[in-house]
């Protein structure tokens, strides 16, 4: 049974599903429903596929994540940013609408389905560790303005192009001049009732008597409030008829489940965009789940994770729709409404089923201006200015790559973006790993403890050169110690013996080993001997098995104390005149 | 003067160069050019070049390094493993011997050069510490046998092809019928010559009355005895008519300096094979560079290497010759020789060149089958076993990167070898170091030490969790801690304080800032208080200046000691039955 439960999260919950969990989890389903269906055909407008694509890619995929997924209010669907990838990466070979274009937009979700798959059975969900927070931030703002501006067009009912800020901005200043007043109305009616009811919905609200939690949840059916009053002004007024574009004909049903064409051609194209769809969803999606997790004391698994991600881009894939992942503002929604379990998605699922069965016919006039007002409020809430002066203030390694990731973003597209992004981060990651900390100890005076020689008053022995590692020590580093020890014997000709503090070492793979072997011969040839102080139990254990305590030329001492004592009495006893050196003032 | 002197390393000897030391460096050099002669030919043959360019790499790359490397005696020119690299990458592109094939050398070489430059003035020296010693241990071993496989149809004189070990066994199979009696004698008294020298021949030249240094010297002159030995007998059975390959004409003269003719296509088919043997030149370069100067306590500095290779490589390039790097038997042979400055690579590359423009003629009967039998002796000393039985015994991941290593080399070739050493090595690394070791610590009885609870036996407080982080927190790791906290927190009702030891942290990076942030919230929200102790004074400024220490739930203690003392006085203050607590015989 717990093998069961290992491969199928779900059956937690399944067993103990009682009336009370399915009242809650119902109550949240309707109102995650109402906010999913502008968001699930707006950001199948952003990725360049018709609308229905986007209630495909809510049913099927969250019926998949509530059995495997382990967060219990992860709400998985279509989000801003992988379609904005999606789109980038399907721009590139087809033409939107095309049937290429489609059979991209499967061959994506079923590539990082596979991916995000295979990961979570490998186990390789650390991988995405080295994504590091700062930088996805940075990428996120960097995609959100792009998102914003390429909705633009929508709202002026013009024609634009181009995927990086300069290219937009330009095809949108040359087309100005041909702006569509009734659709720039609809846009600034959507906006007002948008940004109004962020501002001030909550409060009337409440002062209708709703609780402050029910008012806030109401807030959050302000987008179909606003997909209802335009379709209703363009259906009356008949503004299609004047030029603002409406989403018209939905094909009403179902997805039908099918096999995809599988193209290998189609498939190496692919290959990259679908490593970074993964890469970024499934980062975003387990902060999301972790956040809400904790606030329940619920664990989520990282590795069970990927493969609920993978698992619902799969069905998304064979659903004939788009990447999907955990999307932050539909999970906190659900979260707050009170669903439990993911039983609540499913519901979801079979709510947005219904209105793709019966529903799609009353979209008919939904301005597309609408749909893109929509996705304006919602992306710039993603813009994080702040990111730019905290890492500045913290630390400007991270504030550079912040701000590279962020600038190429804007400039060369959310590809470019992301990928420079990726690299950064492994490139900061290898140089830190790579620059072990080492510091010259010395004794501070009348106590047993050894310090930095740079950061306090502590003495030392001219003939010893005693050195803490402050890391453990593998092949990236292992040369550092080498070059460092070097550095040092090499300059002060007065060093007879080196003593290294292994207190901070908790791991020594071969290449270190190889190092320390090496450091060994090379000092005892110059007539220096090499000690091993305050070494950890499984450390001396693996490097006695290596019979390399047998070679090591010096001792190795319990305490980096007793090796400096031990030292010093050799000295004297081998000094006729070990009073000279206690007039140097050292120890 | 300093600034000259950081550019160009060779004025610090060119200062103060006298006679005693070019009489040195003279010695050195005519024994280091006997053993280049025939080294510079076969490694040409070995990457399917003509024999002179063998002597052209041999000539400019030495004087260019003696410029600007550090190393006093490191000798730089053709080497076995980079010449079977260049082979691998040359075969793919044109037929041996073709034009083609001649400019894709050039382009391999200018490449490397350029990419070794840009890293050294980039100072991005750190990179080669990815390359973990055991793999590129495997990889030399791998290799080693490869290059000895594709030599063994010059000792039969028969044709073969293939560029992995079963494919060169299963040609080598097939063609053996055809075996050349009058070549195989040849090798055999050339294998015999080089295995009896390697074995007696120290002793013999001892018996002749010379000291154990010089008929250390002496013997490695071998390889010219025989080349001498082999031709002599070609020439006077003009065996050269009954089948014996022998060299053959070869243009006597000096390279044209020269620009070459550079194709896009051609740089782009050649960039990934020309990193891989910059890199592996260079790693091997640098290892026998510091092996040697900590022989004579003389620094050698890795970004300044990267330079001295590059510009031996750009050299190399404009002589119209194929890649080098610093070879490790010709090193240690300039080093015993008593070689002081680099002024005896200079002196060498004289006399090359004096080879070069004399005598030339004189090699024409020098059979290929002695060179290959050369090569095939100096190849068979890389190969270490021993890595396998060393690595199974110290760490299994070590182990099964060598392996892995190891058999791709022999299975597909050298290119896929090295890339997956790199990859390996890479993801060794990355693994590693995102699987931060955090220890639950407890009070060791009657002390004020905190360990392991795993390990040793402590008292730890139920109420309190105190965890010991062992590593820099950053990005890559930081993930791992706010899982192992939730882990444990949801675990265990009891826990209302959670410590953390702060004491071998140098570093937080912004990332890491974030997830203590969310930590910190994330446990208050549950009722639980987040406690630091320990921390080092950059960690706590820097925490401080961005005031989350001002959002810290609890206290900042200066030891665990102080941490836990205070907890318990908290406890005994609030519960009215302290008494419990002890009965539990917890402390």
């Amino acid at each position: 049974m717990s093998r069961l439960q290992a491969a199928l999260p779900a059956w937690q919950w399944l067993r103990n599903y009682d009336r009370d969990a399915a009242s809650a989890d119902l109550v949240a389903a309707v109102i995650v429903a109402i906010m999913l269906i502008p968001q699930s055909l707006a950001y199948a407008m952003l990725a360049g596929l018709p609308p229905q694509l986007g209630l495909y890619a809510s049913i099927l995929p969250l019926v998949v994540y509530a059995l495997f997924g382990t967060s219990t209010t992860l709400s998985v669907g279509p989000v801003a940013v992988t379609s904005l990838l999606t789109a980038a990466a399907l721009s590139k070979i087809a033409a939107s609408g095309s049937a290429d274009y489609l059979s991209g937009a499967i061959m994506l979700a079923l590539l990082s389905g596979v991916m995000l798959l295979v990961a979570g059975l490998l186990k390789l969900g650390f991988l995405a560790n080295f994504l590091s927070h700062a930088v996805v931030s940075a990428f996120i703002s960097g995609s959100a303005i792009l998102i914003a501006l390429s909705q633009l067009r929508h709202l002026l009912g013009i024609e634009t192009e181009g995927e990086t800020v300069l290219s937009m901005v330009r095809s949108t200043l040359g087309e100005l001049a041909h702006w569509q007043g009734q659709t720039l109305f609809v846009a600034a009616l959507v906006l007002l009732i948008l940004v109004f009811m962020k501002r001030y919905g909550k409060a009337c609200f409440r002062r209708l008597g709703v609780s402050e939690k029910q008012a806030g949840l109401l807030n959050r059916t302000a987008p179909v409030l606003a997909v209802i009053a335009s379709m209703l002004m363009v259906y009356f007024l008949r503004w299609d008829l004047a030029g603002v574009e409406i989403v018209g004909e939905i094909p009403r049903g179902l997805p039908a489940p099918r096999w995809p064409s599988l193209s290998l051609e189609l498939m190496q194209q692919l290959l990259v965009p679908a490593g970074l769809i993964s890469m970024i969803g499934y980062v975003e999606s387990i902060s999301v789940g972790r956040t809400l997790g904790a606030k329940r004391r619920q664990k989520v698994s990282g590795n069970q994770e990927l493969i609920g991600l993978g698992a619902a881009n799969l069905a998304s894939g064979f659903s004939g729709a788009f990447p999907v992942t955990g999307g932050f503002s539909r999970s906190v929604v659900n979260f707050d409404a009170g669903a439990v379990t993911q039983a609540a998605s499913i519901y979801t699922a079979i709510l947005i089923a219904l209105v793709a069965m019966l529903l799609t016919p009353a979209l008919y006039f939904l301005p597309k201006a609408t749909l893109a007002a929509t996705i304006i409020v919602a992306v710039l809430s993603l813009i994080d200015w702040s990111i730019f002066g905290k890492t500045w203030r913290f630390s400007k390694s991270d504030w550079l790559a912040v701000v590279i990731t962020f600038v190429l973003t804007l400039l060369y597209g959310v590809e470019v973006g992301v990928g420079s992004g990726v690299l950064i981060s492994l490139a900061l990651h290898l140089y830190r790993t790579s620059q072990p900390h080492i510091a010259e100890v010395g004794n501070v005076p009348g106590t047993e403890h050894f310090r930095n020689v740079q950061r306090f008053k502590v003495e030392t022995v001219p003939e010893v050169l005693s050195l803490r590692l402050d890391e453990s020590l593998f092949f990236a580093n292992a040369n550092c110690l080498e070059e460092l020890v070097y550095d040092k014997v090499f300059k002060d000709d007065r060093i007879a013996h080196v003593v290294l503090m292994f207190n901070a070492i908790n791991e020594v793979d071969y290449s270190a080993l190889e190092v320390l072997e090496e450091l060994n011969s090379r000092l005892y040839d110059q007539g220096i001997l090499l000690h091993i102080s305050e070494i950890k139990g499984p450390v001396y254990d693996r490097l006695s098995k290596a019979s390399f305590l047998d070679r090591l030329s010096g001792t190795v001492y319990l305490t980096q104390h007793q090796a400096i004592s031990d030292l010093c009495d050799r000295f004297a006893y081998q000094s006729k005149h070990p009073e000279d050196r206690n007039k140097r003032g050292r120890w």
